[in-house]
């Protein structure tokens, strides 16, 4: 153990206290002796001390890792007893984690992605329940997850068309196994009554689509995070962000729905950006958003509701 | 600043870095200074480093404390960005924080009790929009930050009588000052309509209705937390407990409910050791429980509906 006492100006005193230690036989240890050093310093003190703070042990090196910022940048610690799925493809690091309270939790390159608890997001991002699905055209980009293609198809639609890309592929092989509460048997096969799953990238089939004549009911998007970078210029990002919702679009009916999620409601300057690139599109759009508590994220999540604007006839 | 690097067996290399700026002309600096050290590392181990992980700073010493720990002891930082009210009666310390997603939030004694965003605790703790209050009688023990209140009141009750004691003053004090989204206007007077506050102990005001035959439709304990302590024996909090569970049986209807939130869903001796405690009332009872999602708490917590035992006739 190793221990590092600074005292500061204007009255701080910093005391670290870092050890090797088996965790759980030493915390108890640790505990006793930082009462001590509280008993002695208010002692020195002569009990002139305004404020003591003690915080927990942050547990670092070891096979399981609990530390899961948020995406506003907070240091939170996650329950997490297992490492359940842990593989690099070239796109991304895919965790699978177990969660003591959140179920089996999906992290794509360190963003808590979805957890078993969250059907809060997966209602939010088909319309919270405000929608009827049965005998409607669906279209899902991305959602390899399987959470929403789970969750429409038991509500009788009259088919759900899912586009997840290569970069999906290795999330489809880790959730279809250890993430079955959220998806259920959905992935198993990549086609099924009322639903089909393409592996390929959704902008050369929202082109195909819109080429056809193609058209849907919803179109949901939950291919990844709105860009967090706040300098849209510089960022293609945006510009990739706009081309898909300009194609989506050109594939959703007249009085159809585009459902999408945002950000979390600490990053106003991403999420203002966002909705500006909605008056950038090639129709008129109108949108409402929403705010959702998403067990698992620990942040407020917004989503998107973006309709085409109806002309008065 | 100050750093400190340690280089343990097994290939694990700590590197801690304090810092004494101005925490957000700081962050960036020491991003970078971060960003060379990473560098230098990767040059040194030739690439072969299996694992990095970068953690948010922590703030230790500054007028707002962003770490506010679970109940199950984890780590979670806040948006807090401003000390809303801060005072010290002879219970506990009072704190309103203020949070950019959560609004304001009352933390008692270090713990974080209830925030404007936590209309989904006052809900849980009512019974889940699933009872009518229309025209009956209701009794609140505690629930001093005034939101069971507020919300049951607009549901048309016959009477809600809410027993706050001189613990909870101070609570109401900064509540219906700060908190003003979950209270509204109800704690402005301590009498409404369909209602009123008793600043009393509850266990004298329990016992002379009891006396008196005083019944109720719903007795809602909003007291405290479950004791954490896991040696029911050792600590009388227990027979506390039991003795306000035993008094509010005996002013709750035949066909009453009693709601109470229960503990983090984590903390499993404590959840077990309380419905142990349901088997040793003066009457049989029986329970469910439910677990809720509540937006401050960063946790799911329990709740529980307790009602008489029906006897067959």
């Amino acid at each position: 153990s190793f221990a590092n006492l600074r005292i500061h100006p204007h009255g701080l005193v910093l005391v670290d206290l870092q050890s090797y230690n088996d965790h759980m036989k030493g915390r108890e240890e640790v505990d006793q002796l930082l009462n001590k050093v509280e008993e002695r310093m208010k002692e020195l003190f002569h009990g002139n001390i305004k404020r003591v703070k003690r915080l927990p042990a942050i547990l670092r090196g070891g096979v399981i890792d609990r530390y899961w910022p948020t995406a506003d940048g907070r240091l939170v610690e996650y329950d997490i007893d297992e490492v359940v799925y842990d593989e690099d493809s070239p796109f991304q690091n895919i965790k699978i984690l177990h969660s003591k309270q959140f179920g089996n939790i999906l992290i794509l390159s360190g963003d808590v992605n979805l957890a078993e608890s969250d059907l809060a997001y997966t209602q939010a991002i088909m319309g919270s329940g405000k929608e009827d699905y049965t005998g409607k055209e669906v279209l899902i980009l991305g959602g390899g997850d399987g959470g929403i293609l789970y969750e429409i198809v038991k509500l009788k639609p009259k088919m759900v068309t899912m586009v997840a890309s290569n970069i999906d592929q290795m999330v489809i092989d880790g959730c279809k196994k250890y993430m079955r509460k959220t998806c259920g048997d959905v992935l198993d096969n990549l086609k099924g009554e009322c639903y089909q799953v393409l592996i390929e990238d959704c902008i050369p089939v929202l082109k195909r689509y819109a080429k056809e004549g193609r058209m849907f009911d919803y179109v949901i998007n939950d291919l990844t995070a709105v860009p967090i970078s706040t300098s849209p210029e510089e960022d293609s990002t945006w510009e990739f962000l706009r081309l898909i919702l300009d194609l989506s679009m050109k594939v959703l009916k007249q009085d159809g729905k585009y459902f999408t999620q945002g950000n979390c409601i600490n990053l106003t300057d991403a999420l203002t950006l966002y909705e500006e690139q909605l008056s950038r599109l090639y129709c008129p759009v109108e949108f409402s958003k929403e705010t959702v508590c998403v067990p698992s994220y620990m942040e407020l999540w917004v989503f998107y509701t973006i309709w085409k604007k109806q002309t008065d006839v």
